[in-house]
């Protein structure tokens, strides 16, 4: 499995991936699933990646190909003129990809799916985050949905769905990921530690702040530790049920 | 879909389930999915369903049936010497639905399933609490995993992990419970109020406190909004992180 978040603040695009993959619980390793692309002061785009990890790896040297060949150069995505246009290229992408493989040998299509969080910026333009699809279609985040999640969405949903505020600096928008990456990692295997990061400043045009947050990162323990207690003050803030009045 | 948690506590156990069953998004309804059997002052039995309706209000019914008739006495639940045997007759009774309905027509095997969670206390001995698989094998609660949930855990886990405490009152147990169902309710459409709950005492022998709770309910209402608020509240709680170190 994978757990990834995008994020629309109005400060910016805030990114977060794990790194687990595993073929089996008994044979995990540990990948990148962020690449970032950017061409300094004209656009950065940030692509994450959950599925097969053949398929997303492909799809990612695909792109990283045709950015280098001067042939290639209208179907790449540091030339494409919107993100609209990138989000095609790279969704396209994606569908070929799945489908050479889809179309040979004995096993289901699925097994070979990838779905795709986009983000980015291209000049003038404001920034735009898309949702990808292995069919080849996709999403955008609006103000109504401006988060995506992919592969083990559920166990760190209900905090980002309750915690999420545009307005956010960078610094709390990492630590309600930090808090809902440790959720998921508490409760499935196959997402694990680190996790890399990316938070993008509207209308800088270059890579921002990125790193990768170990397991053993005091800051992360420390917000994993002292997110129970949190939780518990929290949930004691509240009124208790009364069994009087409900039998 | 469905939700039900059931929960071993120092006091008793305390059970909850949701009330929507879905054949399609577009045809829902509303049906209990908690049974109650009781022996006042000898035992009592409490039994909660996910999956096909068909199968559970079958297994439901041949469970009732044999209870009233003399010559199945051995085979009922309000008979059965032991929790462990009420709990070998309700997973045989499972298992043998299914697998009559499984064997004849076209369908998958699958979509006849259902998993049970049943809890409870006969006589001298302890309460116990299982949780029944389709195949009819069980596991029982424990001081490690106290508590069990079926239908669609995901989001609802995450608070139940951080909060539980085996000592908390019922009060703060249903409390937790509604958090965690509310999570739920907000994610997945196919879980729905009312919420039918059960906490029953250890060594009382008889039903407890139960009741319906529906989603106008005021402290229902009180506490889906203030759980916002709280959880924001214990998010501020923790450091924000530090991008400057990061990078």
């Amino acid at each position: 499995m994978t757990y990834c978040v995008g994020m629309m603040l109005e400060g910016g695009l805030v990114f977060m991936s794990d790194t687990r993959t595993n073929g089996g619980f008994d044979n995990i390793s540990t990948f990148r699933k962020m690449s970032i692309w950017e061409a300094p002061g004209e656009r950065m785009i940030t692509l994450m990646a959950a599925g097969n990890l053949a398929t997303t790896q492909a799809v990612k040297s695909v792109l990283d190909e045709r950015s280098k060949s001067p042939d290639d150069r209208q179907s790449c995505v540091l030339r494409a003129p919107s993100m609209f246009q990138v989000a095609r290229l790279v969704a396209d992408t994606l569908r070929d990809v799945i489908a050479q493989h889809a179309n040979v040998g004995q096993r289901a299509d699925s097994t070979f799916n990838a779905t795709l969080i986009l983000g980015g910026q291209i000049g003038d333009s404001p920034p735009r985050l898309f949702l990808i699809y292995p069919e080849g279609n996709f999403i955008e985040a609006s103000p109504d949905t401006p988060f995506f999640q992919i592969g083990e969405t559920k166990y760190g949903r209900p905090i980002l769905v309750r915690a999420y505020d545009p307005n956010m600096s960078f610094e709390a928008a990492m630590k309600l990921l930090l808090v809902s990456f440790d959720s998921t990692l508490k409760a499935n295997l196959t997402v694990g530690a680190p996790f890399d990061f990316h938070c993008y400043r509207t209308d800088s045009l270059r890579i921002g702040a990125t790193g990768r947050i170990e397991a053993t990162d005091p800051y992360f323990q420390a917000v994993s530790q002292g997110w129970g207690d949190a939780l518990r003050e929290a949930l004691d803030m509240l009124p208790d049920f009364s069994l009087r009045a409900a039998t």
